[in-house]
């Protein structure tokens, strides 16, 4: 199989969007009048970002959804992406499924693949994404106040608990790992809650290297500080709660809080809102189908202060994820 | 040194174009009203695209310079990139010079790295290059018609006799070395040219996988065929040439014709142009500083016809640059 014919049979596809399709060198693109464009780049390695043992599928979808998370986050609406993609060999058996992964979590967001790069190499997925904001509209890290809410969208820990079995440092039962591990694997980005948080949210971010890693950004480009209830944070997963598959799974507390608050792997929004905007903020969760909770309260005092249900500091310190530490 | 002082250290520079700078998950862009927006991406693999000793500086330039080349081959007018990067270690003896290199042919051509990603893993580059053009302007690949003349940019064929040495098949005089080495680790990306052309040329494609591989893009998108002067092709080996540093080298004809007509990486344009535009073309190329030779003609019939200096038939098989076969 050469790489044009890789090229046409598993990723070239009728184009909306560019004028050129897939397989040329140059990909165009048109925001609409009074857009802007936001761009993200993610890059996916095996051993590192995924096992080698996943399912082409979920990969493929993966790949786009990590990428897609960040556009979320800045409220975005998807428009495409490129996919450079370095592999040890063209085989159909794995391209099949991760093309088909890959373009139908695409598909349901309407976002175009319109170029991109193949080459021999170590699996080595690299997708950029574009998407279009009104002009001076997109969530950034930099506004949250004194005063606002802290949120966080969707369920968080599940992800590490799958993780931490794979590492054999953790053994639950059947049902609990299948779910843990179709999180890890197949994550939803957070697409339509973004969008609807446009004009509501003060700040806004992917979680995705853990809540507290990631919070932190918020913090320290909108220089405030947050005290954080724990016990709100450890009701985020999804595995102790008693609607789980096979019911509530009785973690450990102190492994069930350092998978909420630094699992990593979870795409979904941390954000802030003035409280006189809690009632849109739940209308804007409710338009776009994702549960969010309120875990804390932005201060002016810089620093993170992690708080237990009687409101008594929690000392606690986790690494935050680092590719490089 | 973490992933976020690697960010901070070699590659946060002052934003002009992202109001929200390196190190956020997304970047922002704003083309001018009426432009579109024109996007490469292209991933560079240790062992594959580039070797494991080549100078980081070099590497760093390289790595943006095939990027742009794309960009520059429809028109399109630099503005910003992303830089994915996957490293085994992150150590300043190495990022020093590759950031440096890169961020240096950035600013020759006014583009901004505004994102990305870093991670651990085998070394690879994967940058996304985002450039504007007037709406409909852009050149492209089907617009080649019979009658109108081919064109080739700078120089051709001096980077494969640099592989070629590499790979011991070839031994050649010091300073015929040193120069055929920078043109394959240190390509100059013809983005004046490309944006000269505009209204001029009729196709246009970046010919980094070989000469007559990617001509033939441009014969099949626009239905054409063409017929090759190989004796004016050869001409545009540099090192063949009087002016070479060290004097003309002597190459055995057979590998000069190859090494011109499917080298690979020469990161020119081969382009169309009605000969009523002869002028023009010249003109463009003079006002780029980037001399462009006139080497066959498109006809209409399918094909691609090889003649030499009588107009007599060549019969030559190369096989084009394909990462998969």
């Amino acid at each position: 199989m050469s790489e044009f014919d890789l090229i046409d049979r598993f990723f070239n596809r009728p184009s909306l969007r560019s004028p050129l399709g897939v397989g040329d060198d140059c990909a165009l693109l048109q925001p609409a009048p009074g857009m802007q464009l936001a761009v993200s780049s993610d890059m996916l390695v095996e051993g590192r970002h995924f096992l080698s043992t996943v399912d082409p599928f979920r990969l493929g979808h993966k790949a786009l959804a990590v990428n897609l998370s960040d556009l979320a986050a800045c409220g975005a609406r998807p428009l495409a992406f490129t996919l450079a993609l370095a592999m040890p060999r063209a085989e159909a058996k794995w391209l099949e499924p991760f093309s088909r992964g890959l373009l139908a979590l695409a598909d349901a967001h309407g976002c175009e693949l319109v170029g991109g790069d193949t080459t021999r190499g170590p699996l080595n997925i690299c997708i950029t994404v574009f998407g279009e904001v009104s002009q001076g509209q997109a969530l950034l890290r930099s506004g949250a106040r004194a005063g606002d809410d802290l949120y966080v969208s969707g369920t968080l820990g599940d992800a590490r608990l799958a993780l931490e079995v794979f590492r054999g440092t953790l053994s639950v039962p059947a049902p609990v790992f299948d779910a843990a591990r179709l999180r890890m694997e197949q994550p939803l980005p957070r697409v339509a809650l973004g969008q609807s948080l446009l004009g509501i949210a003060s700040a806004a971010i992917d979680i995705s290297d853990g809540l507290l890693g990631d919070l932190r950004h918020i913090l320290r480009q909108s220089n405030v500080g947050v005290r954080l209830d724990t016990a709100a944070a450890c009701g985020l997963m999804a595995c102790t709660r008693p609607e789980a598959p096979g019911g509530a799974f009785a973690l450990d507390g102190e492994r069930q809080l350092e998978y909420v608050l630094a699992g990593g792997d979870d795409y979904e929004f941390a954000f802030t809102a003035p409280p006189a905007r809690r009632d849109a903020v739940q209308a804007a969760a409710a338009q776009a189908g994702t549960p969010v909770t309120r875990i804390g309260r932005i201060e002016a005092e810089p620093g993170l202060r992690l708080v237990d249900a009687t409101g008594e500091r929690l000392e606690r310190h986790y690494t935050a994820f680092d590719h490089f530490a």
